[in-house]
This record gives C-alpha cells, structure tokens and sequence, in this order.
C-alpha cells in the first residue's frame, strides 16, 4: 500500500449506498482516509446489512472495517467536518440529494460524481456536473466539482482488481489533489481537464453498447456460433463515432480512446448483466423494441439509460445548424436511433451499416 | 448481394488451404470472381476432404460450389491465367511458396497477402509484403503488394458473419480495385496506403494479446471473478502503446484505432482457441514461461507469434538511437518482453505497469 502523509489523509463522505459508492469506499479506505457511507431512503435495507455484517448485500463483499455508515435521517452527522462528498446516487436523484446536503456541508472543498447522465435542453446539452455545479453556485458556495470515469465495474472493484479512474475536473489541481489522495497500488487516477469529454464518453458508452449487444443477439438467434468479427466492426465504428462527437462539442478525441472511453465502453459490453448491452442484445435476437423492454422490465430493469441519451443527442444534432454536418459520419447512431425508434429492425440496421461503413 | 459488372470479374488463385486462405473463397465467389484454390503438402488432407465433402474439416463449413480445389503438384494449372493471387500460407513459408509461384504467375497483377508476420534485422524492421516486394522485384516483375488486416476470424467469415477487411497497399489504386471487385454485402473493405500501420498492428496485436490474456488467468486462479477492469485498462494501454509504436515507425496512428488495429486486437483476445491469448492467460495463472511453452506444446500449437514479435521490437527499440525515446512509453511492451525473458512475474509485471501507467 502506498504511504501517504497523515497531512493529505481526507474525510470524506459517500452519498449513495449502492453498487458504486459502497465500492469506492475501499480504495477511499485503503488509502489512508476516513469514510463516511450515508444511504438514501432507498439504501436502508443494505445499510442494515452492512452494519450487521459489514457485507454489502449485492456486491456479496465485505466494506473495510473503518467505514462508518449513516441512516438516511443521519445526513446531517454523515456530512459533519467532510472536506470531500462523493455522489453515487442515480443521476436522476444527484440534483435533490445535492439540495438535501448542500445546508451540511459547511466544510466540503470538493464534489466528486460517480454518477452518470446527460441532460439535453432544445439549445444545450447538459452533464451531471453541470447540474451540480449550477446547483452550488445557486447556493452560493464554492467548490470544485469532479466527474469520474474509467472503467470500473463496482463488484470488481470491491474485490481490489486493479483498474484506472479518470477525475475530470475544469480545475486539473483539483482532480490531481484527488490523486495524491485517493490513489492505492489497484486503483489509480488519472487527473484531466476534459471534462466534457468524459462526461460524454460515460453517457455515449451506453448508446453504444446497446448497437454492439445486437451481435450477441443474432449469435444467440442461431444465426452464427461466434460474432467477434462484427462485433469488432461495430466496437471500432462506437470508438471512430464516440471520437466525432465529443470533438463537435469541444471535447478532446484523445479521451475517447483512453480509460474514460474504450476503456468503459469495454467494461460496459462485457459484464454479463449490464442492462444497456443486453437490451441491445435482445433486439439482435429479433424482438420489437416493446418486447424487449418488457423483457427487460420483467428482470427488474426499468431504466436503459443508453435509449434516451442515443435519441436525445441523436435529435439535438439534427436540429443544431452548426453541428448537424457531423451526422454523415454517425452511421452507427443513426441506424441505432432509427430502430429505437422502430423505424427498421436490427437486420435492416446492419446492412444499412454495411453499405454505409465502407464509403469512405 | 451485390452486382457488379462481368467485366470487373477477376480470375483469383489462392495459395493455401488453412483456415484463412479456405475461408476467404467465400466472399471472392460470391463477389462473382473465378476462384481456384490451391493448397500445399501439408494440406492434402484438407484438400482431399474438401473434393469428396465440399466441406473444410477445419472450419466445419461448405465451400463455395465455384471454387475450384488444387493439390500441391497442379500449383501451374491452379496460377494459370490468375490475374489475382491470394497468399495465405503460414508467415514462414510464404517467401518459399512465392518463389515456387512466381514462374506461372505471367498474368498476375496483384499479389494479396493475408498472412502476417514482421522480419527484425539488426537494422531494420521488414514486413513480410517487403519481404514479397523483395522477391517479386529479384525476379524483375511488376506486381502490386498488397496487405490485408482487419478484425477476420476465419471461422466467421466462412459463415459469412460481417466484417471489414483492410487492404493496404503503397499504390491505394490497386487496393481501391479490390475494393470494387471482392467486396460483398457482408465483406466490406476499406483501402488504405498505410501498409507500414496495418501490418505493425498485425504483428503487434498477437504481442499484447497474451499481455491481456494474462488478466483471464488471474480470473482463472480464482483471485477474482471477473476481470474486465484489468483487461480494459490493459487493452486501453495496448492501443496507446500500438499508436506510438506505429507513429515512431513512419505509420499512421490513426490505423490503429480502426479496425486493423482496435478491430483486429479485439477478435484477437475474444477467439477462444486464440494461441496468443491463451499463451498469456497460462502466464497469468501462474504459469512459468517454460511451463506454458510446454503446454501450449501439448495442445499442438508449437507457434506463438507474439512472443518474438515482442522481443524483437523491443530490441530492436533499444538498439535503435533515434527511436529508443518511445520507450519510455512502452510501459506494457517492457514488462511483457521481461515476463516472457522470465525475468519477473505477472504479477509483478502488473504491479509495475499500474505503478507506471498513471504517472503521466
């Protein structure tokens, strides 16, 4: 473990017992810092779990010992004296729970968001930090907001595999303070000042990921044993598309290609139960887009946060003046918007694709 | 399919039985061409079972009715007249076999190299279309070369699973014909005249294959579950490693981010009986190199490209005044080339890598 000055050591709180902000809290606690794990209304019944066992209930792994966790009424103890306040709720709750925390959090310095999503308005797209940010500043307080991506599945990540967060903040000093502090021999930082390109590439991966799930839905059609061939083509195309995209809205390509893009993008086609790739993948098998939501409604899984984000960005492109030329080159989003749609079947989206792809 | 025009149809010879030279019959007939096959000593048995069954043993699938199979003593009649030859023995033999080819190739206008390898001298690096290049130029003919890369798992492309292959060649015009003439709907192919970028991903995928295969054999020692952390952060690495390698070189890094670089690397890892992969993941269990050499052995799979590919280049870097700088960058290619030197472990190549990688 790396020795860090007792002078750097933080504390910090994690609003959001789920799968990520309970698993943040090892590399947190590893590091040398004290942590605070509040839950939402929503948590209690992990919240219990854990102070019973000290075993979150879905990650099936034991938090360290020197977590402290609070109930949802304890919000404000949970906030009490911390410099650092992570969220990892749903993104959709990170703006009322920021509201709830904000009187609380006299001392923080930093907001760090594990959560994801973006927001598009007729003339602007959104992120969460951005929310976040004009949420603060409504508040009147200063203090530095930081988005994190990379690949990092919660179960592994519990489990100490090793991987790479990336801290995005638009004040780098800030993101390389998280560095210095959150940093162990698994979990490493990488610090960025391409905020928007982060943010982008975390909402986009999903979009994506339901395109590439079609492959291993025509392989589970029967159509063929193994589809690693279009797979890659399609995996390649997200990656050339994702780059597209996040230069138009100022963003830096090269961030599509590091941890924060085709790393996550690469996490978020792999884990077996991930909701957005297996969407996709039943549509490929060659259900209507309600089958398949009903399919997916009936294992649990109300939200496909990658439909909306391809359709939102998808429509915001179109009608913006300056930005609608790139759409020539997402012909992978198109074909993907379109049978979200249910203008065209996944088959017809392929060959669509196909012609398209080799034009250039 | 698509239509083209009869008088497009090129008279196509492919040299080789394997898997590859087998499987890509498929697109060239039913792109419309004339397609003869021609196989080598070792393929007689391969070629007998096709003439009897129509169907290749290896791949388990029918060949094209059009392609019509020749046994190594007919290697005149398979070339005559063949305005397109296809090379498709393994990387060791194609210098061999093309001297035997080229006094009955008086029509061929185009050589079409689909296997891969790369020659380290001690002062420079020869791909295997040089090499070609080299002997086609001692025999004072005119033939455009032409590399092919691209995500193409034989066994796919047989079944006709989409796909793009990568036809690289210094005159683009020729592999803009190919384009014209072999592609189908579910074969597409991008022509490019980078052939130094496509033929060092290639070489340089197999390398950093058995790098990532090594995060499946700590999943396999049952350290964890899943890995897709680790092998996100290992893949992510590679490509940036694969850019500057490419760049330093003369090539184009952007190659590296399509499909010969991303498209072919992920195939690479996902095939399940890939040699380079499963090489790494024996490593990564806590194999000795000697032991998983002697593995690999046993299974019949005495050839592992990746292995010297590494050593070479990395070599070949440190003896290199003028492009020894990169490697510094090189942060998985050292580690890879020390493990497979058995001069450390995985595990700590892991810990030197993670230790490395976030430090710019």
């Amino acid at each position: 473990m790396k020795r860090i000055s007792r002078l750097m050591v933080k504390k910090v709180a994690v609003l959001g017992a789920g799968m990520m902000g309970s698993a943040i809290t090892v590399p947190l606690a590893d590091s040398g810092n004290y942590v605070n794990l509040w839950g939402t209304e929503y948590d209690v019944p992990i919240l219990e779990h854990i102070r019973k066992t000290s075993m979150h209930p879905s990650l099936k792994a034991n938090l360290p010992k020197q977590v402290n966790v609070f109930y949802p009424e304890e919000l404000d103890k949970a906030l009490y004296d911390r410099e650092v306040v992570f969220i990892a709720v749903t993104s959709d709750a990170a703006k009322t729970i920021l509201k709830r925390a904000l009187p609380y959090m006299g001392n923080a310095r930093k907001v760090i968001i594990l959560s994801k999503g973006i927001h598009v308005e007729n003339d602007k797209i959104m992120s969460l930090s951005q929310v976040v940010s004009e949420g603060i500043k409504s508040m009147e307080r200063d203090i530095d907001v930081i988005s994190v991506g990379g690949p990092c599945i919660a179960e592994e990540l519990v489990k100490r595999v090793p991987t790479l967060g990336v801290y995005a903040s638009y004040n780098l000093n800030s993101a390389l303070d998280c560095k210095k502090v959150f940093e162990t021999d698994y979990y490493k930082i990488i610090a960025t000042d391409d905020v928007i390109g982060v943010e982008l590439c975390a909402a986009l991966k999903n979009s994506y990921a339901i395109a590439i799930g079609w492959s291993y839905g025509l392989s589970d059609a029967g159509d063929y044993k193994t589809v690693y061939n279009l797979e890659s083509l399609l995996l390649t195309q997200a990656i050339k598309e994702m780059r597209v995209i996040v230069k138009s809205f100022g963003g830096n390509d090269e961030t599509v290609i590091g941890p924060a893009g085709l790393g996550d993008l690469n996490v978020t086609i792999k884990k077996v139960e991930g909701r957005n790739v297996n969407f996709g993948r039943l549509l490929g098998k060659g259900m209507s887009f309600e089958e398949a939501i009903k399919c997916m409604h009936v294992s649990g899984k109300t939200t496909i946060e990658g439909v909306p984000t391809a359709i939102k960005i998808y429509e915001f492109l179109t009608r913006s003046e300056h930005l609608s030329q790139i759409l020539d080159e997402l012909i992978l989003l198109k074909a993907l918007t379109n049978v979200l749609k249910g203008k065209i079947s996944v088959k017809e989206a392929l060959s669509e694709i196909l012609e398209d792809i080799s034009k250039d």
